[in-house]
């Protein structure tokens, strides 16, 4: 697949997603305003969509249409999304900015970015269990992907690596450390996009079983180049400054490895990512963005 | 039904579910200890356990045995206990105490009462969609107690009831708006309660609109009850200061109705109530649990 190809996929599967989650904000009550307003502002303030994309690629690598898995890749951008709002909380991060924009408590107040998580993750289980209407797969599949979804969002998954990061802050941390910090945090939700398109999909165990070896290989490969990047990264074409994880004292991949062993480990695991792909009819894209992904400069 | 009876029932609810709250936090991984810690303290802390044992009694109403409820009546608790986390955060109430012991952010920081938040929140789903196995009834209606579950939290629910109540602030609100805010804030999970015991039991639609009808009733008969205490209770009783709402000049069913007023709406609401548990084969405790709710003293 060209680079040409590869980047209208992603356009347009970043299209639907928005139109969708606009959709969505749409039918909810306007007495809610400010909170509301606030969801809106962080959920369509823009990203690569690289989430939700994967939970329709999947899907569509089974060979059923991308449509069906649209209200779950749509419910992982809402975790991913409320997860941001409350990392970026001045009891967390601290961040003024989101993607070179104020970031939700500066633009609406601490209590409303604080409800506005808390509704988002929470619509997250809405869109899944039919709110919308638009779901149509057996109930035993939709229990699964319900299941699947939240384990990785929970205590167990992405909230269990934010508090490992928490703990870590400061330290000095070992490799292995770093890697279960980065599978829970990142990579948790990741494996969870690319799982949801299998099961909405309908997929046996093992193919399900593939889209987990994926997920977990991209999200590791993922944060490595992260880190690589705002060491040697443009700043303009990242549109974030670099040097942040120095300043913080951040342990990374280079720092613990170097850059060029870094480099290497996320080559490996793009490679492992791939070599995944065999179980699935028609993976081309995927494997595609695999490479993209460890060759981006931004 | 005696209240000795009666206090026997809500006894060993309370027992059953609190039981099962820490079986549950049993099973999750220690490595997150700060925030699973603080769940476990605010889930811990006690409290009437009201709302489960609704989900529970509802269930038995229904002819079938709480215990298949019990797992929908702890995902109730997680989410009632994470609003009470959130709200008592500096940026919300501010709230230093919580059932006269320090409230999860006083104990455990704020950073991690936000997670331990988020983590019941979540934790909820996963009950719920089957994390712990002790699910037994059919996916159908699994999905369908998972969508009211959700529907009665989220922004056009609790979170809407929170979002109305922070606009409300230091203005004057009429009767109307009050009642909304208290339907969405504390009445939308009262009712999922109930109704979450009829979906579980496996009751047909009149049925459950009938929990719906209950459970709105006493939701809002609670609420005015409280105000009332605010007013006239014994701190000691009520194991908390009175006289808040008059110093945080909030508006009260008391200051809109008056007292008298106040006490006869709730009492309407309580016969509302009572009447709509005509649809259940044994519905002894709920009508008594109702009436209870309406004299009580703490």
């Amino acid at each position: 697949m060209t680079e040409k190809q590869l980047k209208e996929i992603l356009s347009e599967g970043k299209s639907l997603i928005e139109q969708r989650l606009k959709e969505y904000m749409s039918l909810i009550a306007d007495e809610n305003d400010p909170v509301k307003k606030a969801m809106e502002y962080s959920l369509m303030i823009g990203g690569k969509r690289l989430r939700p994309i994967l939970t329709l690629q999947f899907c569509k690598a089974c060979g059923v249409s991308e449509e069906r898995a649209v209200p779950f890749a749509c419910a992982v951008e809402m975790i991913h999304t409320y997860s941001l709002i409350h990392d970026d909380l001045p009891c967390m991060d601290n961040d003024d900015l989101r993607r070179g924009k104020p970031s939700c408590h500066i633009a609406f107040g601490e209590e409303n970015a604080l409800l506005a998580g808390d509704g988002l993750l929470n619509l997250a289980f809405e869109t899944v269990s039919g709110r919308f209407g638009d779901i149509s797969i057996p109930a035993e599949n939709q229990i699964k992907a319900i299941g699947y979804l939240s384990s990785c969002s929970g205590i167990d998954g992405m909230i269990g690596g934010q508090t490992l990061d928490l703990m870590s802050e400061n330290k000095s941390i070992s490799l292995q450390q770093l890697i279960r910090i980065h599978n829970l945090k990142t990579g948790a939700m990741i494996r969870s996009a690319c799982v949801l398109g299998a099961i909405v999909a309908g997929a046996d165990k093992k193919t399900v079983e593939c889209a987990e070896i994926y997920g977990n290989n991209i999200g590791l490969a993922f944060q490595i180049i992260d880190d690589i990047l705002d060491i040697t990264g443009d700043e303009k074409a990242l549109g974030k400054p670099v040097g942040s994880d120095r300043e913080n004292k951040k342990s990374t991949f280079p720092t613990l490895l170097g850059i060029k062993t870094s480099r290497e480990y996320a080559q490996e695991l793009t490679q492992s990512a791939k070599e995944a792909l065999s179980a699935f009819e028609n993976a081309e894209f995927l494997s595609s963005l695999a490479d993209y992904l460890l060759h981006r400069e931004k």
